[in-house]
């Protein structure tokens, strides 16, 4: 039988597990798996239902709102496929690994659309039957350039936007338009490399490990809430070029996990942390 | 505020967590964090709840009673230090580390005893004030030499029993003394190697990762449930004595994870297999 | 400038890197990367030297003949791509990941084609302009089929072949034409496990860690000397579907590393152990 | 038989390895493990070989001077245990790992002395039977402080100095009295966190991997060469102190990696970064 999925997040109280469960019971569903968890710096509760049988949200959403604090978060999300749109450069390696996925359904979702602001991954998306559309940012301002981009994500209405090696920063007013709906994967280290050329300074310090981390994107110029971190070690005779290819592999796995754990719902936002029920 | 923990298994139907709860909200207590989760195979339910204050376990094990199916498996258990003995023969690693943890109270136990069928551990033992127990298994019935070491256990009446490289096979009769409150730990390949010499065997057969599985001892000769396992890389160079010392290593590792998973109350037993809520 | 390997492998005596490095000296080669490891069981010594320059081979092994023990395995391979033939079944996942990286030239190789046993693949590969063959193994015998297989392989002439998840067990025949030069990547488990259905075994038994061998294919039933493993967690919440699909991820991560060692001529065969200079 | 090690590291140029093996030859030493390596950056030599028989040093010696760059750095090493000494503040977890291996013989070294700040960790290091110094940095410059720790070094004469979470920053002036030969165990994170609580900022940032960084000491107020990195995943149920306590898991895996290197004579320093023959 198919199952579907209840998220809450409100101020802690007591009782709430028991008010929660009180609806769902009452409208006949059986509970598969339940993960609260309260944040006792924050006093934040937050619970992820999977229950079967179809919802009656409208009518459990109101009898929902009656037991609970006025500012509670309350989402039914199904547990079929997201729609999301992917937006890259240059870089091959994740949108690669997402079209493979994709094309045999390993992926829980539709890829409706990719963008790019460079034309030479058309010809791998179009391989896939996929919709391709280069937009390019050249003589353009970045808010012209980004308005473009909104204008076909607006034909597309994704769920998320996945940046899969977006090499330019968004604008506040992009990110709005998405809130806690855009993944990025982010090249990371141990110790933490910003600015040019991260796999160069890397290399010069002579790391032992090299990361990436997906996160969400939020308006700050930092990275967003983390969701998912992978490593990988390497050795002095990796060059520079070799450890940027290994930083893609790990990417790779990175991007892939955080998808798989958003599009399932498992990732609950709590201030700049991730509540992640796996 | 302190916590406790209550656990719960049961065949799952419809209602469960909400009248689970129901009973904690009527005695006034908040939920700091809950799990809970059904095997769709076996149709089992399984929940663990902490809570924030002093439970009134009688009365409310009576209300759960009245609510849950009669074959339910209910216990409060406390967060506080659990009381162990350990069992050794020859090895120093895994025991060393535990007594390291100890000193420093960061095993989340008491180490009451250590009892060992060689004497040589002896020494590091009394180094850190805990009593040890020197009974050979020379000249003796594999029973007898059971008998004895039972007796011992009995005067420190230990809530779980740690086999920290103790190289005897348990009998039955043993295993059932203490049911599911024995944890071992294991070498383990991959590909696994059993009988004699598993170094030798691995080092032969040119692995490239070497493992160690903690769990559950039961009646089989096979392993029993599996609660943590560990890993790590070697390659050509590692002589089988090389090789032994990794998986040492690693050793200590899956031990000291499994430890804190059952002491904390994490692990439940499903047939087989374990369901572990980190 | 362009570099080249020299690969030898012979029983160890007195004075074998002065002698063979003379060789590379007296013919001007500076050399970048020198690995040399002796077997202390089997008293075989093994040498990978990678030097600046384009040997003159002839001459040079000639030399080399000279001065090293008679039975010595003396060889020289560049450091371009290597040809290679995939086989694969029904599964996408390893044929996708080699695509893409083939498709980005990240696999040091060229594909020259791929042949399948089912019709399924066909498309995913036709996408990349690489030629695919079906060669239906049904209402043949054994022997006749690899007959088929063999003779497409002989149109490529390939210095590899890929088991791509294969699912076909090679007779010796089969492989006793593509000596150490079959390279196939198999499921295993931490207990390993054998047999139909291995991911439900490893379901069954609760396992905390699932990995995968690449490894090279020789005559035996068992799997051959071991080039790389890989691992990664997966917990009680995993179905037998959701282990295989961590499989997968997992199967992709060590053919790809046991494709990259091995065309970058970093792995030697001793016995049933590999030496790999990584 | 037991093997010596010789170390050369100098400028590169054509025909090194023939040369530095034929001394090897000409003295009748058989080679066991050679590795060799040549920034082709910094067009800097690196060779480490372990090769059998006691060697005549002192000749071996003027003879590879005589064939080898003038600034070559040329060293024989035994294979024997190191005399180190240990600097310690509060913590014991990693100081009781060294301890525990010490008592085993499996850190290859002789722990002659620990040192401390503080007084806490005298009745551990006293249960081993090794001497323990306390010497209070209170009140006392920190000039004066160290002197009086370097008196006492002087009494041991270490080769190495190994500083398991000893807290406090070294000057220039000691660094240099142990020139490279200092190793520190770094809690470092992705992304590194600097400053006052390091594990409280990464419980803020929502980490989900934290790790450690075994490095030898410079006089810089960076961290100097990274010898090994350890990680270990964490999750949203971490609270900052659990996050601690995985933190000092992983710097004892990460140290005792390092040590094993660095007394194996493994690891080479190039300007900022490590070379390390594993």
């Amino acid at each position: 039988m198919a199952t579907h999925i209840l998220l809450i997040n409100c101020p802690d109280e007591t009782g709430l597990v028991y008010r929660i469960t009180g609806v769902l019971y009452h409208h006949g569903h059986n509970i598969v798996s339940n993960n609260e968890f309260v944040d006792l710096e924050s006093r934040q509760f937050f619970m992820r239902t999977e229950f079967l049988g179809e919802p009656d949200s409208a009518s459990m959403l109101q009898e929902l709102r009656a037991v609970l604090p006025p500012s509670a978060m309350i989402r039914f999300a199904h547990t079929g496929r997201r729609d999301i749109a992917i937006l890259a450069t240059k870089e091959p390696h994740c949108l690669g690994d997402l079209l493979i996925r994709h094309a045999y359904d390993e992926l829980n979702a539709r890829i409706r659309a990719v963008i790019s602001n460079h034309d030479i991954l058309g010809s791998l998306v179009e391989k896939f039957g996929i919709p391709f559309h280069y937009i390019s940012h050249v003589e353009k301002e970045r808010t012209e350039h980004e308005r473009e981009v909104l204008a076909v994500l607006d034909e597309y209405d994704p769920e998320y936007v996945v940046l899969a090696k977006y090499m330019r920063v968004l604008t506040p007013a992009f990110v709005e338009r998405y809130p806690n709906r855009i993944i990025n994967i982010h090249h990371s280290f141990l110790p933490a490399f910003i600015g040019a050329s991260p796999y160069r300074q890397a290399y010069e310090r002579g790391v032992k490990i090299i990361g990436a981390t997906a996160h969400f994107v939020n308006e700050g110029l930092d990275t967003g809430p983390i969701i998912a971190q992978s490593v990988t070690p390497v050795n002095h005779g990796y060059s520079a070029a070799e450890m940027a290819q290994a930083g893609r592999d790990v990417e790779e796995v990175a991007l892939a996990k955080a998808l798989k754990l958003v599009f399932e719902e498992r990732v609950f936002l709590s201030g700049h942390r991730t509540i992640i029920f796996e």
